[in-house]
Parts: C-alpha cells; structure tokens; sequence
C-alpha cells in the first residue's frame, strides 16, 4: 500500500466535495447516493481493503476518489473540508475526531452520521469548536434502503456549518411529494441527535402498538395472517397510512418455502440495541411522562424473556374467554385504537422535546421535525403532514393533543379505544402501550388527580410540606399529622 | 471557638463508638437513637452553632460528644474509627471524604448515611478502598420518626467493615415482631445504595396504587374522604396491613380547622426528589421491565403540569358514565387490585434486583432484604413477611409470581383486578399503575408474544435477522423480504 493511491494523485486532488469514513453498508449506500446527486466523495475505510473492493467494484467509473489514509483524505477535499464518519457510536468516532483535528485545519467540518447519544454530540461539537473547526452530529434514519435512495437526516451541531453541508445533505436526503426535503437544521450541538433519538423512541412505539393490534386480532379474534394481511392492507389506505403498517401487510403476506405465512415461525424474542432506553431515560431526566414509548421498551424486554414466560404461562393456566361481538366492527375498534394511541406517543415525544429544547436551549422547529420525518425514515407516514400542519398553526404548542384538529380526530376515536383497552384487560390479552396511552389521556384531561393525597403522604412521613388548592401557589403548608412530630418541614429526606 | 471544645477534652477522649457528621433532623434523631442504645457519639456540623446547640439542648446530659472540627472528632474516637456522614448526596460526602482521608488512618470507617446514587457509592467505595480505609453506604429508610425510634438500615460496601459497625446498627435499626432486626449486611460496594433505591422506587408504588384506588373509589364511586376513611380502616385489617395504608386511614380523618377534610384542600400536583426516576433508569439498564414503578414516577410527572391538565381537562369534556354496580363489592375489587398489582410492583423490584446483582456482582440476600423492609421503614407490611417466606423457601425463585403463595394469592384476585381495570377504562378514571401491572401479567405469562412481528420488522427494515420457533437458539435467519435489498444481514444499524 502506497502513501498515496493512483486514484488520489494529479487531477482528481482537491475535488471531492465530501469525505466519508467507515464502509459498511449505510456508508457505501451513502457515498453512491451522494455521487448519484453530482458530489464526489472521496472515501475512506480503516481496513482499506474495503477501499479498494468499493472503488474498483460498486464505486467503478463513479466521481468516488479511494485514499488509502486520512492524509490522502484530506488532500482530496475542497475547503473548507467536510468529513462525514459512518462509524460505530462510540469510542470509535472520538478515535477518528482526533485523528481527523491532526490533519484537518480551523474551519474544517467533521461530521457525525452515526447513531450517537446526543450527551456525546453536545461534549464533541465543544471539543472541535475549541480547536477551531466545526462539528455536525445528525441523525441519519431509513436503514440501508434510506440511505441510498434519501434519507431523512437531523443535522444539529456548529449552526455555522450548515451552509457548507447544507447543499449536500438536501440532495441526497428523502423528499416529501412537494419536493421538500427531509432535512432541516435541527438545533446546537446535540439537538440533531436528540431528536434522532426521539424519532427511534417513536419507532418502538409504532411498532409495539402494531404488534398489539396483532396480537389481539391473533389471539382474540384468531384472525389468521392472510386475513391480517388483508385487515393491514386496508389501514393503511386509511389515515394510519405509513412505511411500518405498508410492511407490516407484506410481512404477514410473506410465505415460507412451505408456503405458509414466515411470521408463525419468527421466534416472539425481540432485540433492541438501545436508542429506545435513551430515550426513556431522558424522559425519566426531563420528568416528561412518556409512558407509550416506556411501555414499547419494557416489552421488548419481556419478549426477551421466553423461557420464563413459558413456565409463567404453564402455571397461571387461563380460561381463554371467547370473542363473541361483531368481529368486523372490533377491528375497525382495534384500528382506532392504534391510532389513538398513536396521536398519544406523539404528543408525548413532542412533550419530550419541548422539555429538552429548554433545558438545553436549542430552538428546535416542530414543524419542521414533522417534516424531517415525513419521509425518508422508518417512522414515515402521512400522519405527520398532519402534525407539520399543527405546529405551523401555532409553533407554541404545548401539546398536540390541544391542536383542533387532533382534538376532534380524538373524541371520534374514544369509545373505540376504551372498549378494545376494556376487552384486552378483560381477555387477559396484552396490550401495555395501548392501556398507557389511554390511561395518560384520562390523567392529562383530569384536571382533579389523586396526587393531593400523594402530597399528604409525603408531608406525613417526610415532612415535605404541600401546597393548597383554595390558596396561592409557592405558599407551602406543613400538618403535624401525629400531634407528634412537630411543626417542622423537612426539605433534605428524599422520597 | 477554641481548636478542642471542653466536651472533647480529658476523660472523655477516645471515647466515642461512632462519629457523625451532619445535624438535620435525621442526623439528630441518629445520633439520639444511638446514644439511647447505650452508645457515645461524637458529632459534628459544618456550621458548628449547630453542635453548640445540640449539645447544650437535646443533647443535654448524654453521651455526646460535641467536636468543632473533624480533627477534634478523630481524637474522640475509639479505633476502628467509624464516621458517618448524614449530609446531602453529591458533592458534600466527597468533600467530607477527602477531609476525613485526610485526618483518619487505615482501618478507619467511613460511612455515608444518605440517599447516594449506587454507583456513586461505588465508586466511592474503591476509592475509600484504596486509600487504606473502609467504606460503607447505608440506606436508612423510615424518615425522621424511623431515624429517632428505629429505621431500616440497607448497609452495603467493603464488607471488613461490617463487624464493625454491625452491633451498632442492628441496635439502632427497626425489629420485627420476633425481635429480628431490620437490618442485614447487603453486599459489596453500591449493593446497600441499589436496593434503597429500589425500595424508594417500592414506595413510589405503593403510594401510586393508593392514590388510584383513592380516585377511583373518590370519582367513580363518588365515596368522602370520611367513607373512605373507614375502607382503609378496613383494609389495613387484611393483607394490605402496612404503614402507607395506615398514614392514608388517618390523613383522611383529619381534618382541617373548618372542620372539613383537610385532604380536599390540598393541591393536586405532586413532588419528587429523584431517587424513583433513578429506579427506572436502572430497570432501563438492565433490561428489566419495571412497569409499574415506570407509571408511578410518570404519574408524578403528570401531576406536576396542572395547569396544562386543567385546560385539557376543559377541552376535553367527558361525559360522565355513572357507576351502576354494587358499590359496596366493588370497593372489594379495588382492595383487589391493589393487592394484586402491589405483588406485580414487588415481583418487578425483585427482578431488578436479581438483575442488578448480576451486573454488579453482588450476593444478594433477597429474604434479609424483605426482612428489612418488613420494619422501620416507609413500606413496613405484613406483606413483606409473606416475601420473606417466599425467598426463604427458595432463594433462587426468579419471580415472586412463581412462588406456590403468591401464584395462589394471585390466582384469587385476578378477576377482580379485571374488573376494575376495565371498568376504569371504560369510566376513564385514570389507573395506570393497576393498568401496567396487570398488563405486564398478561404479558409475562404469555407463552406466545406478537414479538414475531417486530422481528421481522427489524429484518425488513434493517436486516437485523430473527430466530425461528423450529430451529434451535442461536440461529439467525434473514429474509429477503422484497427481493432487493440482498442476503446480506446488517449488524450495525440501530433499531
């Protein structure tokens, strides 16, 4: 191996518009889409033999320039130099930073296009802006399919770097029917990445309440998956319209080389890889309930746990309780209480970002998430042209449920979410993020909780003082409740 | 002030059992417990007024040893040294380390009475190691009441430490009805600190499925706090018997100074200190679903945005369904889903615990945990007895549920816990946590999960690949699933 590649000297030097590190599949997938848009791409790939495998192989013929080091990477950049690393979350992008601050110069731009957790991106997009160059950490959603035909992508980080990425990644991103692209600027530092990981918060929970939707129409209804298919097909002709119901009714249409439907025989043990947690535990953080996409993550790990579910089953032997209503009408009851449930998680993701974007002063769009979203990405659907609408309504929003036309689409959805919630409890079926999303709306739109007798249970045994309904609020009261403990209110015990 | 106050001079030096530092109110009554039991404290406060204070007032005439400095504290104590601190959790026990390292010599105790994040306590406990010296974080769960006359004690750390500080403790701590003392060594490191976390957690939910059967018998039934009074008076006659129930009872009798219940006076929007959001952030972790405890702490959450649930509330009017069954059998079923869903939360504290145990190797004591928690602290029961007996039988049991009891127990209530969590989604009163947990039942034991579904999800949108139910474990599969993306499975993406 040669310091410098054939294919980086004379000519081609200082004409990629783009560099890009790491070739696995979504970076290769990347780089053709960026050449396909009129970029070239000079690429880079620790093991270079991936390199010289891509060049003279997929990226033959194509404005794609192989170096074979950084220094080579660098020398075959336009300034000010973009470097985008498709490389595992984690250590490895704070290995390639560094080595990138050892060659790039001030007003060069590193970009992170992996799946990074957003506290990372905030503590990078500092660190390179402490040396001089700028720093980009997006979000970068559609899998491999995505990532070669047009993703969508979150770009936050240093706001000065947009206009140089700006032309770049509005090419080669997903494009909504009026030719608006998925992809905005998202915010400072880790604002991209915050809501990368939002929208696969979200994704948990569209496919845990399609799962429910299945399950019930599996074990209640003994619907089978050809029938599925056909109930899944016509959803999506309906405002549930979206990528995740589309393969949904391809999935259970899919036949094994027996030619029965492939799904019966998928092990029910989901994986994760953990961007669902994240987000949970930044809800946790921000005190934002966010209990559908809670409830999505907790599932998958009890699917996890099948032997002991199976041992479980074996000794609470239930009396399976026939389904004897309209079946038809129940499924139309299912539909609308996935999509209840749906307006749920998002109202509450949006809540979720309300909450950071204060806590770390980013001055996120809404609207303009909804668009990022809108295609490109797993989550994709027509549904979020609606949410889009909302906050171009009124970007202050505080929540979607109090936009009107989610309000009416709401109350025309109720009875049908309580009785299939009522009728999953009642037949012993789960359905945990349906009933979490249910049971959120009946404690949003309850203006008189239980939590006043929570606040005198604190004060009791902890001292902890509450506030009173008939007066101001900050006024803090204390009872001796036992006539023994004194008039003293504690703020240091934690409960 | 002079550098050794008269208290510490002469006779009285070397004398002290135990040192402690800190003089709230938990601080005080420690220290006025231990000293009743027949043991010298010395003690010390940053702002010493506060030792002047102590010493010459409650303190009076006892063997406490009032210090003005922690070097005056060292020549007071008997060696081993032991040295607890009461102070706020973060920054204040490392600065109060560093000075103690400082003037302690190897061998010496230090012990952190407060409620410290585990891996703080962690960490903290390799640290303490190395210098020499042992470490020992303790819970201590009963409040101020439980510091004076008896709390739990959860110590866990460098496990030389313990003979030590044992028969000062185990004097100090709660006792059950057989004079067992609510206090046993939990294990190494953050052990002490994770399971008072968990019990923190335990609490959130128990006061939670309080606060639901409260609103339930309050908006459905329509039942007054003095009504209501005289359930919980029953309740706490049956398997519900414990501390939270019986505070609930009395905070309900109370009554304000116009003679009206005190309780429909106070504001509805509830506190919290963290340690809850902690507990979900360590099942998160771990992969264990905690759902209840996860709805507890969002219920918190959502109390706190009163005014936005007011206008929801406004917004969204509902017509009232009313309740047309017999009362009186009804508030029977609520005592059942209590009941039913207090065994979930447990079932699912427990298996964090088992989890956690795992991760961080400790060799936990699940029956002396309960044993300790059965006194002295926010959620003594007789129903932590049952637990005891439980894990005691068999201290491998992977989850309560599968105990002969409380499957039995379990067993009984399950109809009712049906009922009510139907009938409060069909009345929309708001009970997630009942909700949670029977769902999280329904899904653990659940043989057969939908979880095929989303793994073929995954594998059509990022070829994640899936098991199958008639090949063995540990064989991947991946489907083409639209004849374009290609065999080749993806390992990187994240999902």
């Amino acid at each position: 191996m040669g310091h410098l590649s054939g294919k980086c000297e004379g000519k081609k030097m200082k004409q990629a518009d783009i560099g890009l590190i790491g070739l696995a599949v979504m970076g290769e997938n990347l780089v053709m889409n960026m050449e396909s848009k009129g970029f070239t791409v000079a690429v880079f790939n620790r093991t270079t033999e991936k390199v010289d495998h891509f060049v003279e192989g997929r990226a033959k013929g194509k404005n794609i320039i192989g170096c074979h080091s950084i220094e080579e990477m660098k020398d075959a950049l336009k300034k000010p130099r973009k470097v985008m690393l498709m490389v595992k979350a984690g250590s490895a992008v704070d290995d390639y930073i560094e080595k990138l601050l050892a060659v790039l110069e001030p007003g060069d731009i590193i970009i992170d296009g992996g799946n990074s957790h957003f506290p990372d991106t905030i503590r990078r997009t500092a660190y390179v802006e402490s040396k001089g160059l700028l720093y980009v950490g997006t979000g970068v959603s559609g899998g491999e399919e995505g990532a070669l035909k047009g993703p969508s992508m979150m770009p936050g980080g240093s706001p000065a770097a947009w206009e140089y990425v700006k032309p770049i990644f509005q090419a080669i991103c997903a494009h909504v029917e009026d030719g608006s692209p998925c992809c905005e600027w998202v915010g400072e530092n880790g604002a991209g990445h915050f809501v990368k990981m939002v929208h696969n918060g979200i994704e948990y929970g569209d496919m845990q309440l399609i799962c429910e939707a299945y399950q019930l129409m599996r074990d209640m209804l003994g619907l089978s998956a050809n029938e599925m298919h056909d109930v899944f097909a016509e959803w999506n002709k309906t405002e549930l319209d979206s990528y995740l119901i589309e393969i949904t009714r391809d999935i259970l249409a899919y036949k094994d080389t027996d030619g029965k439907p492939i799904v019966d025989k998928i092990l029910d043990t989901a994986g994760q890889k953990g961007t669902g947690k994240w987000t949970g535990i930044a809800a946790l953080d921000e005190g934002v309930p966010l209990t559908l996409i809670g409830e999505a993550v907790f599932a998958r790990c009890l699917s996890a746990m099948k032997a002991e579910r199976v041992t479980a089953a074996a000794a609470f032997k239930r009396e399976t309780v026939p389904f004897t209503g309209d079946k038809k009408a129940f499924i139309e009851d299912i539909r609308k209480a996935l999509f209840a449930s749906k307006i749920i998680s998002y109202a509450q993701g949006y809540t979720l970002m309300r909450a950071a974007a204060k806590t770390y002063g980013w001055n996120l769009n809404y609207g303009g998430i909804a668009l990022m979203w809108r295609g490109g990405c797993i989550i994709r659907s027509v549904f979020l042209g609606k949410i889009k609408e909302a906050y171009d309504k009124d970007p202050a929003l505080s929540n979607l449920l109090l936009d009107p036309y989610f309000k009416e689409v709401m109350e025309s959805l109720i009875p049908a979410w309580r009785n299939v919630c009522s009728a999953a409890v009642t037949h012993g079926v789960p359905a945990p993020a349906m009933n979490a999303a249910l049971n959120y709306f009946d404690g949003y739109t309850c203006a008189l909780l239980p939590a006043n007798l929570l606040q005198a249970q604190r004060d009791y045994f902890g001292a902890h003082t509450y506030e009173r309904l008939d007066a101001p609020r900050g006024e803090f009261y204390h009872t001796n409740w036992t006539g023994e403990g004194g008039d003293t209110a504690s703020s240091t015990y934690n409960a």
